[in-house]
């Protein structure tokens, strides 16, 4: 049969998420889900929702929750856009400044559906190794040099990898294209870069409340950047593409503050007893400012190690590229979870 | 400030979605929404959701939702691909089928978004002009030849208009590219055309729970096409497109028959006496098969009843191109609604 599809899309491969199995029993630490429900204001928002009103479509732009990420952030609704979780703002980053004359630079490794996105696009994407020690290369912004686009996580997936605040604002300054920090995972981290997104006219900082806010099921997240991009964005953007439950739940879920606290801190604490426990039985863990770890087994191969949890019944994730094959990805669960983790990576290592 | 936008986005104005007004007692006929709420089991459904699930993605391809809308159709499930909103798919449809050595046909007028939609890809868009009574006319299908995608709602909007089946299905036959039938409207129509996506390789027919399901804030579509065609737009989408709360309300919806044949009975006998009170008023209304009629005063100007209109708090929709500025589009109210929409009407065209 015939193909009509762009040639770019015959040629991909696709992107692979994660697998969600659904044995029962199971401990699923491989697509970094928040071990911990949401906050109660979310299940009170949930029980207070009006059926009825999902007959009308929802507000097109999401003002009350960008009115409260700008107020939390000290800027204009202008400067905010949410989207149908962080993957659709990718989606729509992509499209606006990556085509067959744009390529997108990325460091590697890094997370892995950004070429993707761009071979959608007919773009090139650019791979810039990263030190042996997963940091950014001294000469990172020359190989940078001609994309239209630079895409980081930061913290770094898979790695966990916090890039220097110092190193991020020079690339900032001195890049000249689009500088995407995908802030993912920076709830957990000691700090972040959402400032750039202000001080700085050409970069957007993206949050999702899948991870930090235990709302992965939910789909949203934001980005902010200055108020000509996010114009350009919005003309990219489906035109309802955040629904009415997800504007009332994640608004619901972003004014709980405390809980947000009080869930990161139990993460980041379990994280640094998983990162001392592994490196005590000869695993070579990255410090990690993540809610997971990347975490190499001895003897330089993360396969056996992967095959032998799944075995029993304990999802990771593993990444067979060169760069990534000695690791296992592990999220960080709850404490029970952990420890089952670490009774069987006893049993592994013997 | 220097761009970095694709010159495609800089140069695209946007598409503009019908208001969404927050004024009190208004009555809000302009987008095409459902007047009565939403199946009793989708408020079942939300009451019983259990906000903890939220912590975890969702299924990324919606197997039940999908499971469930191909036995309806006496299909495999890899023939349905389910979005957030038909827009999502439309989305990914003209980015899997356009850009610039792929052009875009469609008839004239028609659904707006989808010449946006081309320009974003820096395709083309081929608009054919439909006949004096808004049917196809006979050369369509010569006056289509050339392009990759052609794209139909059917019933047509903003005209309310549905094209001869027998039409349709030549075209699906004949047409050397990928036919989508839009029919965010059929469930308000005599005859629909979701057999022409299982019989016919190049065949979308794409179906919403926006309108006849009452779900518009839900955000939640589907297409039905041959697997081929489902697969390469599985590499488009974003990995977890609907979220668990709309997986769960739209298969709860899905499966109450009854209540949307109710509905739907009622918006349909609310239209015929709405039509028939316009036309002895002077009116020329088009015969519809959707959830709204399109509508010229006497005068052949639809803005100063439009304002009108407005002017007392019921919103319509008017589009000033020259083929429909004669026009007003009017979305099927309740009755007590439709009842205060023609004493005004009475007033005006006095």
């Amino acid at each position: 049969m015939k193909s009509y599809f762009r040639p770019e899309i015959d040629a991909l491969a696709g992107y692979t998420p994660g697998e969600q199995p659904k044995m029962p029993g199971l401990v699923k630490l491989n697509t970094n889900e928040n071990p911990y429900p949401p906050s109660p204001r979310v299940r009170d928002a949930v029980a207070n929702f009006d059926a009825r009103s999902l007959r009308l479509y929802p507000d097109p732009t999401a003002d009350a929750l960008r009115d409260a990420i700008a107020r939390r952030f000290g800027c204009r609704h202008e400067n905010v856009i949410c989207g149908n979780g962080s993957d659709d703002l990718l989606t729509m980053i992509f499209r606006a400044f990556t085509d067959p004359e744009r390529s997108m630079a990325m460091p590697d490794p890094a997370y892995s559906l950004y070429p993707v996105l761009a071979a959608m696009q007919g773009a090139e994407s650019r791979l810039i190794p990263l030190a042996e020690d997963f940091s950014l290369p001294g000469d990172f912004l020359e190989q940078a040099k001609g994309a239209n686009l630079l895409a980081f996580p930061r913290p770094n997936a898979p790695t966990g990898v916090s890039f220097a605040r110092e190193t991020m604002e020079r690339i900032c300054r001195d890049f000249d294209g689009i500088v995407l920090i995908d802030e993912a995972y920076a709830d957990f981290a000691d700090d972040n870069c959402l400032d750039f997104a202000l001080r700085f006219d050409n970069v957007i900082v993206m949050r999702t409340f899948s991870k930090s806010y235990s709302l992965a099921g939910l789909r949203l997240g934001y980005a902010v950047s200055s108020p000509a991009i996010v114009d350009g964005l919005m003309k990219l953007k489906d035109s309802y593409n955040t629904d009415r439950l997800s504007q009332t739940i994640g608004l619901a879920a972003f004014e709980d503050r405390g809980y947000l606290a009080e869930c990161t801190a139990k993460v980041r604490s379990t994280r640094a007893r998983l990162t001392a426990a592994l490196r005590e039985l000869g695993f070579r863990v990255l410090d990690s400012q993540a809610n997971f770890v990347f975490a190499a087994p001895p003897g330089g191969d993360g396969k056996p190690y992967f095959d032998y949890l799944r075995q029993n019944a304990v999802i990771v994730r593993y990444f067979p590229a060169p760069r990534t094959r000695a690791f296992t990805r592990i999220t960080i669960g709850t404490d029970p979870e952990i420890d089952r983790l670490l009774a069987l990576t006893r049993e592994f290592v013997k």
